[in-house]
C-alpha cells in the first residue's frame, strides 16, 4: 500500500511497459467510477503535443472515465500517426472501462519527435487495469515522471453542505517548468458534485495563481496541462453557481495546487532552493507580474541565489529590462528580511546576515516599487551544475 | 608596442588602478585630437548607471576630445553620490585633455550598488595620460574587460572620395550580452569626415543587426552603450547625408559591428560554442525575430547544444512559445546542413552525421517557416557547467 487518499469512486494504477530505457514506471491509469465532469487548461506553446490535442476535444461535452498518461515520449511533432496512436490508445482504454474513445482523457511527456510505441501501451493499459487501486496513487504519480526525483501528490478533505469530500492532486515538473505550463501535468481527481462550467472556472483560476507563478528556466513546452475530474460521489448540494460551498472547493484547490507548484519547483532540474519573488506596492497587476517574472526568469539571479551571493544588482537589473515601466529611484529590494537596496541604493548591509539567509532552502526576495497597493508573487529555484548536467544530455 | 591600428588622431591608455582587486588593467583612455563628432546607442533597462547617464546627456551637441571607461564597478544604483563622481571623473579627464567636462565621455562597468573609488580613478588618469599612444590600443581594450577572458578589437581600412580611412573598434561582453546592449560597452573610433546626425543613423541601424543580435544568457545590463568618436582627420568629403560613401562607411561599420559581436558571444561567459539561429521565409521580419530570439534564450537548446545534442524538439518548442504565429505542420529544422525536422515531423537522421556537426566550434540552426521571405539571424552561445561556475560567485 502506497499513496495519499484517494477521492470516492477513483481508482489509479502505475506501470512500467518500457517507454523508458531505465525500466521505470511510465505509464499510468485513473479511471472514475461513476463518470465525471471535467475541465482543463492547457499549454499556449502554438506547437501541440497529439495527446493533448486529443484531451482538448475530447473533454469538451463528455464525462470522463478514464485518464492515461505516459512519459518517456512527448507523442509530439510525428504528424498524422501521432493522432492515430492517441485515438488508439484511447480506444484501448475505452474498451477496458466500458465506455465510448471520447470518455477517455490523454496525456505524454517525454522526448519529441519520436512516435509512441503504441504496442507497449496497449499491453501496460492490460496490466494495469487489474491493479487499479484505491490506495496505490503513488505508482501512477510516479509513472508520470520525467526528471523529477520524487513522485508529488497531495490530498486535502473538506466539507461541502455537511458532506466529506476529498480532493487529491499529482503533477510532475521538472525543467522547463514556466508560467503558461511548461512540461508540466497535473491530474486533480475530487468527489465533489459540480458542474463542468464551475469546474473550469475554478481550474483556470487556480492555475493562474499557481502553476502559472511559477519558473524554473523559462521555456514551455508542448504538452502541458492541468485537468480535474469530479464524479459527485461525496454527495454535496452540486455546485453549479458561484456561492459559499464554490468559495470553500476554489479555496482547497488553490491551496493543492500552490502546494504541488512549489513542490515541482523545488524539485527543478538540479534545484537546491525555492526563491519567493515577491513584487508589491505596484501600480497594477501587470507591472508587478512583469517585475517578478523577469526577476523568476533571470539566469544571473538563478546562478547567485545557487552561489549563495547577495546580488542585489542582478535583481534590479532584471526588474529594470522587464518591460514595466517603474521609478528605479524609489524601490527597496529586501532578501530574507534584509534590506539591501533603498530608494534604489545599495546599503552597506552585513554580509555575514545575506550569508545566514543565503544558505537557507527557501529564499524570499521582496522588491517594492512604492507605487500602489498591487501585488505579485513568483516561485522559481536556483540554477546549478546539475541543471546544465541534466539538460546537457537529456535526449540521448 | 600591441594593439591594431588606430585611426589618426587617437590615442589610448589603459592602467590598473586599483578597482579591480587583482590588480588586472581596469582604467581606460581614449582621447581625440583634433574633438571628434560622436553618437551613441544605450541600454534600454529603464536602470540606468550614473556614468551612462553622463554620457547620454554629455554626448548631446559637444565635440567629444576624451573617453574614460572603467571596469569593476558598474558607478549604478548608488544615489546622487554616482551623479557626482561621474562629473569629477570628468572634471580630472578635462583638466588633462584640456577642454570642458562636457567634452568627457564616460562607461564603467562591473558591479553594482558599491561607490566608485573616485581617488583610484584620478591616480589612475594621471598615470595613464603619459602612456597615451597610437599603438597600445589593446591596454584600452583590456582595461575595459570583466569576466572577458581576452580583449577584443578590430580594425579595417577603406577609401572615402579617395582618402583612405580607418575604423577601429573595441568591445567588451561576455555573459549578460543580449539585444538592447546588455553588459555590453562597444568604443569605435575612425577618422573619417561625418557628420553627427549621419553618424548617429549608421550606429543606430550598425548595433541593430550587430549587437543587438547577440544572446548569452537573455539578461541585460544598467550600464551598456556602444559609441563612435569620428574626427575628421582622414581629411575626406565630410559626409552629411546617405550618400555612396556613407553607404560605403556604414558597410564597413556594420562589418567591424559584426565581427566583434561574434567574439563576444564566443567568448560568453563559460561558452564553448558560437551558435547562429537561422529563421527563414517567415511572414514578416518581427515574427523572424520573435522565433530566433526565443530559440536564441532557451536555456534548454543552450545546454542540449553544450551537450552536443540534436535535440531538435527543444527548437520547435522554443518557437511555439516565442509569441509568433505560424504553422508549426509546415516548419522544417536544419542543424548544419542536416534536415532533422520536416513539416512539422521529426525525421530519422542520422545522428552520427549529427554529433560530427554538433561536435564543431560553430554550429547554425535554420528554421524554415515557409510563409514568406523575411529573415533573421541571431547568434548565441551554449550553456556550460563554467557559465554556472563563473555567475555564481562573480560579486564576493
Amino acid at each position: 500500500m502506497s499513496g495519499l487518499m484517494l477521492p470516492k469512486g477513483f481508482k489509479t494504477a502505475g506501470v512500467a511497459c518500457g517507454i523508458k530505457k531505465d525500466g521505470k514506471k511510465d505509464l499510468a491509469l485513473i479511471v472514475s467510477e461513476p463518470a465525471s465532469e471535467a475541465a482543463g487548461v492547457y499549454t499556449k506553446n502554438i506547437v501541440k503535443g497529439h495527446s493533448l490535442k486529443w484531451t482538448m476535444n475530447s473533454i469538451k461535452g463528455n464525462k470522463i472515465k478514464a485518464v492515461v498518461i505516459n512519459s518517456g515520449n512527448a507523442n509530439a511533432c510525428v504528424g498524422a500517426r501521432g493522432d492515430s496512436d492517441a485515438e488508439r490508445i484511447a480506444e484501448i482504454a475505452a474498451e477496458l472501462a466500458g465506455c465510448s474513445k471520447n470518455q477517455v482523457l490523454l496525456g505524454s511527456t517525454g522526448v519529441i519527435g519520436f512516435p509512441l510505441p503504441v504496442e507497449n501501451i496497449e499491453h501496460g493499459l492490460h496490466e494495469a487495469w487489474p491493479q487499479l487501486s484505491t490506495d496505490r496513487s503513488t505508482d501512477a504519480a510516479s509513472a508520470i515522471m520525467t526528471t523529477d526525483t520524487y513522485p508529488k501528490e497531495v490530498s486535502f478533505s473538506f466539507s461541502l453542505s455537511g458532506k466529506n469530500v476529498t480532493l487529491y492532486g499529482m503533477a510532475k515538473g521538472s525543467g522547463m517548468i514556466h508560467p503558461n505550463m511548461a512540461t508540466m501535468i497535473g491530474v486533480f481527481l475530487t468527489d465533489a458534485a459540480i458542474s463542468s462550467e464551475m469546474l473550469q472556472k475554478a481550474i483556470t483560476e487556480t492555475v493562474n495563481r499557481s502553476f502559472n507563478r511559477i519558473s524554473v528556466d523559462g521555456d514551455t513546452s508542448v504538452c502541458d496541462m492541468v485537468i480535474i475530474l469530479a464524479n459527485g460521489e461525496a454527495g454535496n448540494e452540486k455546485i453549479t453557481k458561484v456561492c459559499d460551498d464554490y468559495n470553500t472547493f476554489a479555496d482547497v484547490f488553490g491551496k493543492a495546487a500552490v502546494t504541488l507548484s512549489k513542490m515541482l519547483v523545488k524539485d527543478g532540474e538540479g534545484a537546491t532552493k525555492l526563491i519567493e519573488i515577491h513584487v508589491k506596492n505596484a501600480p497594477d497587476n501587470e507591472t508587478a507580474h512583469k517585475i517578478s517574472s523577469s526577476i523568476a526568469k533571470s539566469p544571473l539571479v538563478k546562478t547567485a541565489m545557487f552561489g549563495q551571493d547577495a546580488n542585489w544588482g542582478r535583481i534590479i537589473t532584471a526588474a529594470g529590462y522587464s518591460g514595466a515601466e517603474f521609478n528605479p529611484d524609489s524601490v527597496d529590494i529586501l532578501i530574507g528580511d534584509l534590506l539591501v537596496c533603498k530608494d534604489g541604493i545599495g546599503l552597506n548591509f552585513d554580509e555575514d546576515k545575506a550569508l545566514e539567509i543565503l544558505k537557507k532552502d527557501e529564499i524570499r526576495i521582496t522588491v517594492d516599487l512604492k507605487m500602489g497597493d498591487a501585488e505579485d508573487t513568483m516561485w522559481t529555484c536556483d540554477f546549478s551544475y546539475d541543471y546544465v548536467k541534466i539538460n546537457g544530455s537529456y535526449r540521448t
